[in-house]
């Protein structure tokens, strides 16, 4: 048997910490908040969609930040498209080396992936920053390139002040389960199957 | 029985025929043609993803022209983007007066759409552009408010020099069958399931 004191002070105690529990519930049920979004599937546009996000954000006078994963130094219609805006409402960085099967080496990919996160939480803790992109994340969480067990834990504690958009196949399931917003990409059809080759404008 | 030479000249006529329609086929197997691009599905993404493929496209010093066939004359993050966007590389347009549930107006509706498909064939006939974005017509095609059967007429003579890309939930078949991509948008979760509102950048 316990004294009443000690009764009293662990009643408190664990009121206090339903009461924390309970703010943090709330905070996230805000009708407006910064959602977590995750884009995954096997189908075509989980970038773009992103892309096309990110714009609807600057013609509110957002600030957005476009950081990719897995896409290094090549041309694509995105880099141009940014890199030609005369805004100062976004900014795009790519810290990849290129897909695995490019370059063949785990180190390298590692150390990419760890740079990439780097200034992902820089982004993400930017108070000057609406709406993040982090393109292609979710292939350097796969097979843990990344650590996920890491990045989740981050994203866990994120402010609520800003949208988080992240893109890439194969999605984990407790990423999925944490994400305030989730577009599976089916794949139905694609010109690939049909001989195409990847196109301008399309698919880079 | 019929003479030879009828024989011969029935022998012509129907390779002629081959000839033509072998041309028109391998006319579509160019590995790089425009493609017929559909986004359909109760996810989220289906328009973003085609502003994300209209920026690349703008990024490699392509033409293109979006036009909106159920959105109104109501401010939009992309509308604003587009219309602050100084290049002449991208026309955007929008045709609708609004969602259906707003007009109830069975006949504007129609009136509407005619006057956006109008415009969507002088602007996939214009040979100076490379790319056109028919957004939301799936929706106007579902009930015919769109006459489907005349639209898929046209798109199936559709000039091979440009991508085309229709969005909008609960695109037809016959339209998936002639598409040469088709990504499926599948809804896994939804922030208004949780009780978000529609949020600037995101939704708008």
């Amino acid at each position: 048997m316990t004294a009443p004191d000690d009764d009293h002070s662990r009643h408190n105690a664990r009121m206090k910490r339903l009461k924390i529990a309970r703010d943090k519930l709330q905070a996230r049920r805000t009708a407006e908040r910064g959602l977590l979004i995750v884009h995954t599937g096997n189908g075509k546009g989980k970038s773009s969609s992103a892309f096309g996000m990110a714009i609807r954000s600057i013609g509110w006078g957002m600030r957005v930040a476009i950081l990719q994963f897995v896409k290094g130094t090549w041309e694509t219609g995105e880099r141009n498209f940014f890199a030609a805006l005369s805004t100062d409402l976004v900014s795009f960085e790519s810290m990849g080396e290129g897909f695995t099967w490019d370059t063949q080496d785990r180190a390298r990919d590692i150390a990419a992936a760890r740079r990439g996160w780097d200034r992902a939480k820089q982004l993400i803790m930017d108070p000057a920053i609406d709406f993040v992109v982090l393109d292609e994340l979710n292939i350097v969480l796969a097979d843990d390139t990344l650590p996920f067990a890491e990045a989740l834990a981050f994203l866990a504690d994120r402010p609520l002040t800003k949208h988080i958009c992240i893109t890439g196949r194969g999605a984990r399931p407790e990423l999925l389960a944490m994400a305030d917003l989730v577009t599976e990409f089916g794949e139905v059809k694609h010109p690939f199957n049909a001989g195409f080759n990847a196109q301008k404008g399309v698919e880079y």
